[in-house]
């Protein structure tokens, strides 16, 4: 059984869309048709679109599930009168926010992502353009400058992670891949040496690993079996030899990986997501 | 006036965060200190943030406000019982979802993003590696692959517009520099004619361009309030001429510049956030 499920919003959408995500993600036996409406921003927008939910009610037979996070009472009104079960983010929640702050939210749209006049976007574009000019062990002298260095085996999730924190936390972070050359050597790589408390491991199952590197250069050595197994067991003797903290990419997301170095190091978002 | 608002998860805490930053953006007079407690995933756990939640109540005298994506019935019951005011999410939404849909919620945690081991997963790596391998106009001899091509003159935003689109919605996206030659010529470079269906540009405000500019290359001729307006000049007429679909990123963020060029191309997210 398939149901359609709305994201509509004044503004980006990317609320509603993890909101509702999250939310639908707890009906693992129904599948979804996920259709985002953004810049639902006027009346006449919002009757557009609810003849879209309710077309799609009409042919499917089910009603749409909606999540919406539009802040004008007046749109809102005329998405509520579709339909349609309708998940209102604002109406549930602001009103207790309101009573709590003892102030009026100031209904005004699409507030929360920092505008490229902001501090927030330049520390936010800072930090993209650090995990960009670090990747990959590309340059080292910068790195007086990084937040975190992550290091790993080739293909391990290094450098999504190092993109993703920059984007989403502004953490300037960059990656140096640990080569076979390096574990040959039974230390840390001299470039390394003196950033040792800006260290943060990645590993990998063996397994997955080749996997993964299969996908890019088959059949060759650097993706057998063998090779992965020996270069993750050396990586992480490695990272327990010398104490860095360390984790595994397994069957974790990006936003796991990043997450969970975050708490585990302590280190603060710069930005507000 | 300070107020203090947790974000607390048995997961990543993106999606506490998101919603709540959306909500608390709603409160402009209000300054918030914001703390992200993510995999919070035992009772021990939860008792613990609590502690620190009524520790900071009684020492501001303000009570905190807690935005909770906490999927175990149990582990919620803890948070609830603190001195705080609780938007609970998965308590407000999951009772009309599950009988709209006529389903028990799986109550299971953690289950929003796309583990390494998901097709999902590997489209959205895919979809970054093009986007870094395709930076700048580093290359072109992958456009044919490109879901979309970017251009627009230095420092208008391609770079961190195209690795957010392939991060969030794992669509692959190429940028390429539009530069004072290419505008001497008075047509579309010729890397870019062959592929001018999957163009989008972008533009910029002179005098913000400059500034952005000036902060890479003071008092240059690159970062002139002249030589920003020239460019822009240029640069607009030719998508005019061209017939490209353009925007400005001036005073808009990373994900409305990204959303807003997903609404107007009508291309398809290839993930779910």
């Amino acid at each position: 059984m398939k149901r359609t499920a709305f994201f509509i919003s004044d503004g980006t959408g990317i609320t509603a869309e993890t909101l509702g995500n999250s939310l639908l993600a707890q009906f693992e036996s129904i599948e979804f048709e996920r259709i985002t409406l953004p810049y639902v921003d006027s009346v006449e927008k919002a009757e557009k679109a609810v003849e879209k939910i309710n077309r799609i009610a009409a042919e499917t037979g089910q009603a749409a599930i909606i999540f919406d996070t539009i802040v004008d009472k007046n749109i809102r009104k005329v998405i509520d009168a579709s339909n349609a079960l309708n998940i209102d983010i604002f109406a549930a929640f602001l009103a207790p926010l309101e009573s709590e702050l003892q102030v009026e939210s100031s209904y005004t749209v699409g507030k929360s992502h920092s505008p490229t006049t902001s501090p927030n976007y330049l520390a936010r574009i800072d930090a993209v353009n650090f995990a960009l000019d670090n990747d990959d062990g590309a340059r080292t002298r910068h790195y007086n400058d990084a937040d975190i260095i992550l290091i790993g085996v080739s293909r391990c999730g290094k450098t999504p992670t190092s993109l993703y924190m920059a984007m989403q936390f502004g953490i300037k972070t960059a990656n140096y891949p640990i080569t076979e050359e390096d574990m040959a050597e039974l230390k840390l790589p001299a470039a390394l040496q003196p950033y040792r408390h800006k260290l943060f491991g990645l590993t990998i199952d063996p397994e997955r690993l080749a996997a993964i590197r299969t996908e890019r250069r088959a059949n060759s050595r650097y993706a057998s079996l063998k090779q992965c197994y020996h270069e993750v067991d050396e990586v992480e003797e490695m990272y327990q030899r010398e104490n860095i903290p360390f984790l595994s990419t397994t069957n974790k997301s990006i936003e796991e990986i990043s997450t969970r170095i975050m708490a585990e190091t302590g280190l603060q978002r710069r930005l507000q997501s």
